[in-house]
């Protein structure tokens, strides 16, 4: 039951928030022992703040969750590969796995060849389609 | 009057202030014609949140003041060079110019390669002695 599909599918429909609030549709899912301790979605209009990334918000919420700042033995759901401000706030979090939806080629991490954790497991292409359609559709709304 | 140096003793005052609450001590100000419009230090461990470096809370109270999430036209200043997730943020944020103390040859967006936006500026080395000596003075305390 307890799959990265099920995960990603909650934090898709974060992204479906988003997108209802005119936000570039982002979501993310905290999630420790199987239960998640912190959802979020993209906000940097609604809040006119460049820092306000549906990871930003989560690793913040969860660390508040845990009454830590490590988010260990937690994994993060993302629908899009996070950008190079949401992977330095992992890495800093030490969280244990990261699974990201779509790739970001030209914004996300990866191609910039950062790194998360030494110990963060990161797993692409959950709910891939789905997740980088929904952000070209909210690009093609707004031409 | 209104200097790189008169600044960046405002960010180091900062970084006073967290040293005094057992943080790591790094502070910054941002400076829109010549009037400070955000001061934050590092607040890491109070704040139980690996996001809530100096530079972070800096920029998210800038926009507020601003009413905008564009910081064009400021001038941040940094007692340590900005990490990975600062620079990341930074980018986003199109800040007009980055002053910066002391570099952080390990852990500083500078040798990682990664550019802040291409119209922001970046001046390293003002009072490069006092912010790198305040920053190892807190971890020799700490042995």
């Amino acid at each position: 039951m307890f799959t990265d599909e099920y995960f990603m599918k909650m934090a898709f429909q974060e992204a479906e928030l988003a997108f209802e609030k005119d936000e570039v549709p982002i979501g993310c899912v905290v999630v420790s022992n199987n239960r998640v301790i912190a959802r979020a979605h993209n906000l940097t209009e609604t809040l006119n703040d460049v820092t306000a990334h549906a990871e930003m918000q989560a690793i913040t919420s969860a660390a508040n969750f845990l009454g830590g700042k490590y988010l260990i033995n937690c994994t993060l759901y993302v629908t899009l590969e996070p950008c190079v401000m949401c992977s330095g706030a992992l890495a800093w979090s030490q969280i244990s796995k990261v699974v990201i939806g779509a790739r970001d080629e030209q914004r996300g991490f990866i191609n910039k060849h950062l790194n998360l954790h030494p110990k963060t497991e990161v797993v692409t292409g959950i709910m891939e389609h789905e997740c980088s359609a929904i952000v070209k559709e909210f690009f093609r709304s707004k031409r």
